[in-house]
Order: structure tokens, then C-alpha cells, then sequence
């Protein structure tokens, strides 16, 4: 990997006093969430935003809610420690920490995902731990991984669900496409290809261009009918298998594999497993490509953060056994599989970092 | 009020850089808390903390702890964004926040309040605020109030649960007792009695004082049995009533009357009516001590936060209407009731106010 990443978590900050109070405010982060998100459901931060620099008071809060003057007053009252308002002569302002509570599309689809995914089933993390399964899923339906569940969730929860996908993923497939169609390609496979969105991609970008879709039989079911209508479609081909099972293979012939967040579902071991298996049906010239989020090639600290603790959700939540990975795992996991990482680009889209990776002699 | 308090709250002091990470903390706060919780649940904190400046690596601590190789790293790896390790070529070493976590008897009273107690009501704060009601108490019984529910908790749900309780106002009641006896004392009167433990304080602290303990009736026979094996036990009467039934006065003939952490169990109405009866009962001698925590008289602003979200397990848990209050709406209840204060004696024990009281000619 290249070494110009910025890197953090390298020094206490905190004097004596700040670190106590940050204590208290992770002491008491499910009540702060849960006051940040009623804040902003029940409209309080919209009124102190658009009362700007003259602030508002907490009479004229009562009076244009729709909530009790009681209500209206606990929660503006909790909304000063946690740093979403500030109280001067008796007029709340908005902080800016406020105002991307009330506006930033990442920090709302980050509520709503902790909120409706999360944030019942948490409370058995300890559990999933110990367990080595997604034991906080029992609070959503009974379910061994939620990719079973997610048909069976809720609207809300979907929604909640979809939009957190989207938004870390979306956009990244475009800023790629020149470097992997930057040689010939004339067949590519794409293992985990989900809902297809990269394989109509790729025949669009390229008129000639064969890809093989790889997934669980039920998910390419799904991905058949959802580019049956799509220009191109013709050029897709399916090859459903459980890339788990070691006695299945890999269709050969490809002169590019393409493999996007889908090796961070599984666990170290599994990950070598199936590099093995696209090393098998690869030889020198093939172009075997990795896009990840990896928690230490951040541009932002903020940004690891929100995958160090997305890692949790896999944990708890998802399959158990899986996370958002260190690089490190992975350039370990690509080398036992015999292959070499020869590019890294940073910094695509939100946060992906794409590998080039190719066998070694 | 004196006015020699600090000010918090005044001012929006990060860069919107820091604004933008402070937002995530906040979106990921429950994940943040249950992941810090299994840091020392697990003896991870422990180890990174023997370690000391040296340090100890994910493979050490893999080795020593008894969670899996993969819940140590992701737990780990989750510990640096929430800021309660260091790493550094490759040693984590714990920071002052983490010390705080594994160390700190208030931090660790405020995390096992809010796992035990808060954490899965704390999902319906939204509709406990719609409803005015104590909706998030579902998640632990069917009861109307906690206080109903304390005798049917589970023994780790009563022990955080007092713990946290006992954390905050245990050791204030010695502290004011010269206050209070500061001139001679013949009857006095504690209404919120509880337990009988302030009314224990004094009939040892002074050997002529006959104290009425006022309470619900249920709580009268508790602390009847509480008391009766005490020395001075024959100079503690009790008065049974419902504090809120406006048809029942209080009993006459107190020249001090005590009120500790009580009236905070009420809304502001409810608090001006019981004062309304104080003053019925009093005349110009009478001493009205109220021992109260108010959030705007802290000595840290980290004490200020506690109390800011405390109030929401007040709305969310307890009784859905009461909270922990800034001290300018006990001042207005006091004033509505016809009395004045008198005196104001602030950093009692960890948070408390004492506040004097009488009646206004």
C-alpha cells in the first residue's frame, strides 16, 4: 500500500477534565441519541436554525411545537450539553455540530440506520461476541443473517437500511470504470454482483464487454430479473453458487474479476478461501480487482470512526464473524492467496479505497 | 440565587471539521456505548491498562482475553474512534477517557444506570415525549411509574439502579446537618421521607429533635420498618398521604421542614401545589430546607450534562413528567407559593443545592 495516509488515533487529547466529561458523554451516548433524533423529529432544531443569529427562546419554542411545553423543554435543555445548541441570555442558537444534525445527509442516514437497524439490537452486543453470531438480529425477526431478513424488515427499516447502503456506496462505481477498463476487457467477472448495478454499469461503459454475474443462487435470481430490461443485457451471464462451499469452483476465462464490498462479509480465513479460488481460474495477465472500505485510509478521522463502529453492526447485527476492515487484513489475505497488490487509489467517492491486484510468478 | 456560578453552554466552540465528527459520535453513540461497555466488560481495558506506557498488541491481547481472536479486534479497532485507546506502532495504550471508563466510580455507575435501565426504553423517547408518559418503561414491566416497579426489577437492574441513586446523593445528608440544626430544632418535618434515612440522620445528630416522616402509604410501612431498630426510632412519627390529593393538608407545628430530591419527582404545577401546603402549615419561623440538583449550579459542566440527560430518564422512564431542573423554575415555584429564599449553598456532595426558604410577610 501506498504510505501517504494521513493517521490517527496516535495521541490522548484530552486534558483530565475534557476526558471526564467525554466519559460521561459515552456514558450516557444512547440517551444523547435518542434526544439528538427527537430534537430533530419534533422540528425543535428546524425553529432554532431558522431563528439564525437572534436565537429563539424557550417560550417561543413552546409556542410553535407541536409537542408539551415540557417536552419542548427537557429536550432543549439536553440539547445544550450534547452540543447541538448553545443558550446565551436566554436565546438558543444552533451549533454547527446542530446544524449537521438537521442537514448533513451522512449524519442523518447515520441516525436513521442506528436508530431503526440498530439500536434495539445493540443492547446484546456482549452477547454476539461471546456467541460469534449476530445475536443482536433477535430484535428485528428471527433470522441467522440479516441479508435473510432483509425482505421481512419493515418499510421504515428498509428505508433506513438501503439509505445507509446507498449512500457509502453509491457514486464510487463511475469513478472507477476508467481504470478498470483503462487495458481490454474482453470478459469480466463479477463475484458477489448483488442487484447487477455494476455489471449494467460495465456494458454500458463498454459495448463488447461479456460479464459474469457470481452469486447465491436466490440473489441472481433477483439480479436476472433486474437487468433483463437493461441495454446490454444480453452481455450479462449468471453463475449462481455458494462461494463458501471449497467444493465449488470459479468459471474460468476472465481477463478481469471485479469483487466490490463483498469481501468484507466474511472472515479473514474466508477471504483468503475465495482469493484462492479466483487465483485458480487466474493467470499472469488477469486484472483482479478489490473495492473496500478500509477503516485506516481515511481522508477524515470522522470517517474511520463511522467504520470502526459500522464493523459493530457486522458483529451484532449482520453475519457475526465479518467487518470493515484494516488494509492490512487484506494485503495479508491477497498475499496468502499468492497474489500481489500492484495499485491502491484512495479516496473514492465517500470512502472507498480500490486494489489492483495480480498473481505472482 | 447567587450569581457566582459558571456558564456553560455559551458558546459553539469546535471547528465544523470537529463539528462534523462530534455529529457522528453522536449518530453512532449507542453502538459507541455498548462497544465501550464490552471493552471492559471483557477485561480488554484491563489489559491495555496493565500494560501501561509499554503498550500491548492485538495478538497480545488476543491471547489474554477470553472473547474470540475476531471480538478483540473489532472491539479494539472500535476503541480508538471513541477514544479510549491510543495506537501506536502497533501497542494500544489506554488514554485518560478509557481510564475513566475502567476506574471511575461515577462513570461507572452512569454506564451501568444506562444499560440496565435506559438503554431498551430508551427507543420510545419520542413517543414517552407525544404521550406525556412514561413509554419507555414498557422495556422493563408493565407498571404506570418505576417506583411501582423497583420491588419486581431484576437484581442487576435494582443494583444499577441504586447504585446510581446512592452514587449521587449518598454522603450530602451529613454535610448540611449543621445547616440545618445551625439553631435548636424541636419538630421537623421530611416530606418525600423515603427510607427514613434523613430522618435517622437526625435523630442521631441531635437527641431532642422528634421527626414526622411524611410519605405515601406504602412507603411510610417500608420505612416504619426501616426505622424501628434505630436509636431515637420513638421520636419518628409518621404522617401517610398522597402529597398530589389537593383535599389533604400537612400536619402542623414543624419549625423546619425538609424536602430532599423530592420535588424534582414533580412538574412545575405539581411543585408550586406542595409548596402551596408547606406555606399552609408554616409561619414566619419556619425553616424550608429544599436539597435539590439543579443542572445550571454544577461545578462542571460535565455535571451539568449528567443532569441534562438524567431528566430524560425522568420523561422516558420514571414518570414521564418531571426531570431534573434548572434552579430558575424552583425559584419561580417557591415565589408563586409565597416564600422567598434565603439562602443558596451550592457543591453539596457531588451535585447538590441547598436552598432556604420562608415565608414572604
Amino acid at each position: 500500500m501506498t504510505d501517504n495516509r494521513p493517521v490517527y488515533f496516535t495521541d490522548d487529547k484530552l486534558t483530565a477534565l475534557d476526558a471526564r466529561y467525554e466519559a460521561q458523554k459515552l456514558a450516557f451516548g444512547p440517551l444523547a441519541f435518542q434526544a439528538a433524533r427527537c430534537l430533530r423529529k419534533f422540528g425543535l432544531l428546524e425553529i432554532v436554525s431558522g431563528a439564525g443569529r437572534r436565537g429563539v427562546t424557550l417560550e417561543q419554542l413552546q409556542a410553535q411545537a407541536n409537542i408539551s411545553d415540557y417536552g419542548v423543554r427537557v429536550l432543549m435543555e439536553a440539547s445544550l450539553g450534547i452540543g447541538l445548541c448553545t443558550l446565551n441570555d436566554g436565546s438558543y442558537r444552533l451549533t454547527k455540530t446542530g446544524l449537521f444534525v438537521l442537514t448533513d445527509p451522512m449524519t442523518i442516514a447515520n441516525f436513521d440506520f442506528n436508530h431503526d437497524i440498530n439500536y434495539q439490537g445493540f443492547f446484546h452486543l456482549d452477547e454476539a461476541i461471546e456467541k460469534g453470531e449476530p445475536a443482536g438480529l433477535k430484535a428485528l425477526g428471527d433470522w441467522s443473517t440479516i441479508y435473510e431478513g432483509l425482505s421481512s424488515l419493515t418499510e421504515q427499516q428498509l428505508k433506513s437500511w438501503l439509505a445507509f447502503d446507498h449512500y457509502y456506496s453509491d457514486g464510487s462505481f463511475g469513478l472507477v470504470m476508467d481504470k478498470v477498463f483503462a487495458k481490454p476487457v474482453t470478459r469480466l467477472m463479477d463475484i458477489g454482483g448483488n442487484t447487477g448495478k455494476w455489471a449494467r454499469a460495465c456494458v454500458s461503459h463498454d459495448d463488447k464487454v461479456q460479464v459474469t454475474l457470481v452469486d447465491l443462487p436466490q440473489q441472481v435470481a433477483l439480479a436476472t430479473q433486474a437487468i433483463k430490461d437493461h441495454a446490454g443485457a444480453a452481455r450479462v451471464s449468471f453463475y449462481p453458487t455458494n462461494i463458501l462451499n471449497p467444493e465449488l469452483g470459479l468459471p474460468k476465462g476472465h481477463d478481469v474479476v471485479w469483487m466490490s464490498q463483498f469481501l468484507d462479509c466474511f472472515s479473514d480465513a474466508e477471504i483468503t478461501g475465495i482469493l484462492n479460488k479466483v487465483a485458480a481460474v487466474s493467470d499472469e495477465d488477469t486484472r483482479i480487482f478489490i473495492m473496500e472500505t478500509f477503516w485506516d485510509r481515511q481522508k477524515f478521522e470522522a470517517g474511520a470512526f463511522c467504520l470502526q463502529q459500522t464493523s459493530l453492526y457486522f458483529t451484532c447485527l449482520a453475519n457475526g464473524n465479518s467487518q470493515m476492515y484494516h488494509s492490512d487484513v487484506f494485503r495479508r489475505c491477497v498475499e496468502a492467496a499468492g497474489m500481489e497488490i500492484v495499485a491502491t487509489t484512495d479516496d473514492i467517492g465517500v470512502s472507498h479505497t480500490l486494489l489492483e491486484c495480480r498473481l505472482v510468478n
